[in-house]
């Protein structure tokens, strides 16, 4: 596996290997590589003959509030995974390689409005347009056939399906379940900030999903009530502050009234400085 | 030259000049061509072993006060003279095509802040975002390597260069200079507008223009009298409603006090329902 550092040295690899007919396969991602990250490489290798991992913390889809300057980093331990994994290219630019002029000097931004303002988009206002702004970046200089997205990062993954087919980029997006933990807690670099008892508290979340999608399964039909309980199960548990417990329409992300078709249930909630997000798809 | 009316067909064909090698020029167009789309055709033409031109009348960046319904259109016209510049494809989708949901459920925005509210974006100010999602669709539809721009539209292309480079599009803009008619009048597809008197009134866009430049290289440097003079001789021209008339720096479109380098005069106006504009690089 070949680390690159520059956009110089990507486009090279990619173009020499297109050269010689592979379909190119990208994950991008923040690092810290958790199973999670793992199967999207593992499923990019074995669909395409040459896989490029991008391992950039974006700082454009941070507030200044946020957690930039904490985010977990590991590098040689993420070279060692993606090497075993079967990537080819691990592409780990500077910020100078990213936005020359600073992030602050970036004037360009890709916003796929509506959908980058509800769930994780009311506490987060800025943060998906730094997402789709970074991934049209990648997408340039990666120029890849196929892109893996988590679902465990449903609306990231669905903004980005909207904004490759609103704006035409020649990219299939390919989403990939959720990998959970034993105990049913969705995998995520920051879990590494729980301590041992928010870590032991953190399964709640999908404990909530879980049941929420039982109920719905035997016949609930109100959402609001599917909302209540979302929010009493997770606000009760030790050490969670709720962001939010949604049920939405799994297209549009609006919120339904009554549940007739497959519904989305979304949940975000701070266990100490950790935000952790959940979701489950549910059809009645 | 073949006539491609789906993304489906220009991709094939421009799939198949890059597999014998062939470099691919862009120019995008909304049509009804005069002398300078034709010479950015013809710049492509010598530049690359395979040019494409789109014509497409982008509803998405006209406000709904403005002149999509009365767009002038000539497709057969076009046709004829995009095969005599020796264009290989002319891309010419519907609305369906472009919008397949219409382009009001169009939810991606590409913007590049700051420079798309000044000059031209003061009067309006929709229209440099529907130029940014236009043509990065355009872009992700054709794969150029290179890109021709105008300079009439000089706003437009340094916002296209610096989305370009934001953006980190695998693509390299080349613009062209403003061709004018015998009195100096930059050719444009609106001039069709013109009532005999208003399209012999028109060239004091460019004599303003021509009279400011002569100015400042006599060693006026005094951007506000330079910015009097300019607003003054358009606006005592019959026929002609001043829209704007600025001096400004070339690269960040902000305005300029003392001229002590390149600045941009730039300016539009109104002739009847023609909205004019025109510009000139001056270095003192």
């Amino acid at each position: 596996m070949r680390v690159a550092r520059t956009v110089a040295e990507v486009r090279a690899a990619v173009a020499e290997a297109r050269a010689r007919g592979a379909t190119i396969g990208f994950v991008p991602t923040m690092g810290y590589f958790h199973e999670g990250h793992l199967s999207l490489m593992r499923q990019s290798v074995a669909e395409n003959g040459f896989t490029v991992v991008s391992l950039y913390v974006n700082p454009l889809q941070f507030a200044p509030t946020e957690d930039l300057a904490q985010y977990p980093r590991d590098f040689e331990r993420d070279r060692r995974l993606a090497a075993e994994a079967g990537v080819d290219v691990l592409f780990a630019p500077d910020d100078a390689e990213m936005y020359p002029d600073g992030p602050q000097a970036q004037r360009t931004v890709v916003s796929v409005r509506g959908l980058n303002a509800v769930l994780c988009g009311r506490s987060r206002p800025t943060h998906f347009d730094g997402v789709t702004t970074v991934v049209t970046k990648l997408f340039h200089i990666v120029a890849p056939d196929r892109a893996y997205f988590g679902q465990k990062d449903y609306q990231q993954a669905l903004i980005i399906r909207r904004m490759v087919r609103d704006l035409n980029f020649p990219v299939e997006i390919r989403v990939a379940p959720i990998v959970r933990e034993p105990d049913g807690l969705a995998m995520s670099s920051r879990n590494a900030y729980l301590t041992p008892e928010q870590r032991a508290a953190a399964p709640v979340l999908h404990r909530a999903l879980s049941e929420a999608a039982a109920r719905i399964r035997a016949g609930e039909r109100d959402a609001g009530r599917v909302r209540a309980f979302l929010r009493e199960t997770i606000s009760a548990a030790p050490h969670a502050r709720l962001d939010y417990a949604e049920v939405v329409d799994p297209d549009t992300l609006e919120d339904v009234d009554t549940i007739q078709g497959p519904v989305l249930l979304a949940v975000a909630a701070y266990f100490g400085r950790a935000r952790l997000i959940d979701n489950m798809l549910v059809s009645p």
